[in-house]
């Protein structure tokens, strides 16, 4: 009867990012019916003053990574920021994806309360991995991927929510 | 060191509420500033077959709203799912955020393996708490906040992010 901190988090993450994953296949295929570079969605946006479509790719992994990394101590692999190409950004979807399903339950549980050094808006702070979870880590994760989703959504690919949830 | 379900569930409801409530209220002044009626809002949307700003924040608390039910045994609130104007839009954005404000961490606590009877596309499930907050209650609630987010951003609403992670 106890919550394990690896099922609300590093299982989440993979769950999603497969899901996400999908999603990109899909949009692929898409291109190819529709007749264009599917490299076209890596700068798509929902607004000009937006971050484009391979930044919300780029910001799910990070933030996801940086989370499980801080709370078990492990230094966090380092990805470049530098994908140019809808193949590109797949790939570091998958560098994430991949970096989640190598860790072990046992690696993050019982680590609920542990304070973890967190430079939020300016300020250092110390947050227990929990409310690292809850307040900064789970919504950025999800606002990323979920505007992955709608700016695909929005280009016209053929998902749903179906695709989005698993 | 243990994770309350409360505090991975309706603390993030009540959370992620308050911040939609004040990006709703920055959506509603800059539609004054820009001499609109913010009414436009409620059926905007992302793409034609998408549903529409209404519907997120129907949905969001919907989903959020039958997983504390569900999970404590309560009778769920009926709402009509009749917003027709954006003020009716944010009244019911503010019944989910009442009703999630009003439930007590004893009331959710130590139930995540509960077994929850679902529907899930068609099939009776039964699925544990948690597994019904990680795979089904969180990624829906999080799809429709960020998705009406997103419809705001894209109408030209300035907000960000730090507006969606409070």
């Amino acid at each position: 009867m106890t919550i394990s901190l690896h099922a609300v988090s590093a299982g989440v993450f993979v769950r999603m990012l497969t899901n996400l994953d999908a999603i990109l296949a899909k949009a692929e295929a898409n291109a190819a019916e529709r007749k264009f570079n599917p490299d076209v969605f890596v700068t798509s946006r929902l607004a000009p003053d937006m971050n484009p479509f391979s930044f919300q790719i780029q910001a799910a992994t990070d933030r996801s990574k940086l989370f499980v990394a801080r709370v078990t101590g492990q230094a966090a692999p380092v990805w470049e920021d530098n994908e140019k190409t809808f193949a590109e950004v797949r790939a570091r979807l998958g560098k994430g994806l991949d970096y989640h399903k190598g860790i072990q339950a046992a690696q993050l549980d019982g680590l609920e309360d542990k304070m973890i050094p967190l430079k939020i808006r300016g300020d250092d702070v110390q947050w227990s991995a929990l409310d690292y979870l809850n307040k900064n880590a789970m919504p950025n994760f999800y606002f990323h991927v979920t505007t992955a989703y709608d700016i695909l959504r929005h280009a016209g690919v053929p998902i749903g929510k179906r695709d989005f949830t698993g």
